[in-house]
């Protein structure tokens, strides 16, 4: 594949994130679903913002900080997504370039602002998010590079798209790209309530396009409405040349084909703010996955992406990921 | 004073600070002088952050911070600063107000947007600030709400606003006002070379109306002129009831006529970003004064907050101060 100028081409919706501190009732009273994301509309994000505490405002979507992550190990990625021409398109803008990503979407003019995710973080480090999406699903075919996705070796996509039919239709439209330039095509389920919503079209696009899928144990089980992670695993590694599934604390597991491969995660001193920690798993699997690593390096590197964004609010790193992998001998 | 609705109001530049990482060749390069604040005007602010990194957003303004702290100590604070009607001043607003302080002063709409700082902090942890204004100077004498300053025991003043000439009237406004009411005047110096560019008028204000002075080691020895502490220190002591000198890592000193008491700092396990070390130390002071506590442990709540601050990034606690008070017993 060294005809690819680029590891990984991400397309996500662009946000802001904006996280405070909550307790778990100030959940319940503004029923938000511990651990979920949920898409809120423009009145409800600016009642929810007058009632939470004070913020930090950081640049987030799990494509973008998936693609942030991936630059941040050292490898070559690009990004796809919209934001408005206002302050908060101009901060993501800003903070992805910053961080070593091509960006070039251009931002729109009127209508709709950049999109914005209250993610309340309660004692116990776990994230709920409560995103008003804004311009972002208004990604049309247009703004789908071509010439972008066919440039790398891989193409990520992120679940959460799916919530809006414009933002699919490109959705598909990078998939059907890279497919015909020979590229991998991978996917996040993002959410469980994500993939509650799109169950159908997930499977569909999966079998037809998915190389690499990657999941939580919730979203996989939610996909194949089955009770067990084994039997999940079962049904995903049929549908896909490698799945990758993250359990949290019990690490992750690898299935390609006849093989699994089971990572154990890294140690956390404390957990802060469990915000990205998939996004950034992601990061670390892609860029082993493209620098032609194998599958138990990629998870571990996975891992320790994870490890490293769950030690700090936000979801972008910190420490930069090529330090903390070349600390671990990978 | 019990006729008092407030502890403190404040009176400052109302700010979005944009936080981010450099080296000490990034500062040299950019022409900005480490540990202070420059102003700097719309295209530097543009050009620099381009050049920058990645930031996190935090609601700052340095008197803004400290009637944040005071709130979160316990005490009845207000800020006084003007914000526009856009993101950043929707940022501002928002995180004060949910901090528990007081804050009426209605945004502008049209010209100038909201104040932000770029805020360089290096790996020592030191923090060096490039500040674009913005509307922020726009505070006029009508907007500085005379029942509010004569409803608070102290009236604190930040140095800074010295910068533009409009705010300098607001400034002494408040100042005549408290006094009339029979209230404290409080003013902090904020920087050596703000000192440095208002030195004869900072003298006049202090010799007629400050009782409580805030000051750092080089900013007390800038406004005097002189080469020692011990020396800047009698000036002080013999321009106001009570001088209060910090000095970094030695700890702090308060100066109330023939009295010196000496306050050694919090222990600090790693100091992230010193951004608000001053502004926390006086939140801590004045809470404590207004409590009608004894001058030691008023410097005591002014370390613990100052302590605080600098262990993370940004200059608004994490921790409520008012639980960090009650573990050491004060």
């Amino acid at each position: 594949m060294a005809d690819t100028t680029y590891d990984v081409v991400g397309i996500g919706n662009a946000i802001v994130d904006i996280i405070g501190r909550c307790t778990d009732a100030f959940l319940a009273e503004h029923g938000a679903s511990k651990g979920h994301m949920r898409l809120v509309d423009a009145d409800t994000v600016v009642k929810l913002y007058q009632a939470m505490g004070p913020g930090i405002e950081i640049s987030g979507g799990s494509g973008a900080n998936t693609m942030v992550g991936v630059a941040s190990f050292g490898g070559k990625s690009a990004f796809i997504g919209k934001v408005a021409d206002d302050e908060l398109g101009r901060i993501f803008a800003h903070d992805i370039r910053a961080a070593g990503v091509t960006y070039q979407t251009s931002p729109s003019t009127g209508g709709q602002p950049t999109a914005r995710s209250l993610i309340l973080v309660t004692p116990d480090g776990e994230r709920t998010m409560n995103t008003f999406l804004g311009v972002s699903p208004e990604l049309n075919h247009g703004e789908v590079d071509a010439a972008l996705v066919a440039a790398a070796q891989v193409v990520y996509l992120e679940g959460y798209l799916f919530d809006r039919p414009e933002a699919k239709a490109a959705f598909r439209q990078a998939a059907r790209i890279a497919k015909s330039a020979g590229r991998k095509v991978s996917l996040t389920l993002s959410d469980a309530f994500c993939v509650e919503r799109h169950r159908a079209e997930f499977l569909e696009l999966i079998r037809a396009d998915v190389d690499i899928l990657f999941a939580n144990e919730s979203e996989i089980l939610s996909l194949y409405r089955v009770a067990t992670f084994d039997e999940a695993a079962r049904l995903a590694r049929a549908d896909c040349e490698l799945a990758v599934l993250t359990r949290s604390a019990k690490g992750s597991v690898i299935f390609s084909g006849e093989t699994a491969v089971t990572i154990t995660p890294e140690p956390v001193a404390r957990v802060i703010d469990t915000t990205g920690a998939g996004d950034l798993y992601a990061a670390g699997f892609l860029y082993g996955y493209t620098a032609g690593k194998p599958l138990e390096q990629c998870g571990r590197l996975g891992s320790i992406a994870a490890a490293e964004i769950i030690s700090h609010v936000g979801a972008r790193p910190e420490t930069p990921l090529a330090k903390l992998a070349a600390q671990k001998g990978l």
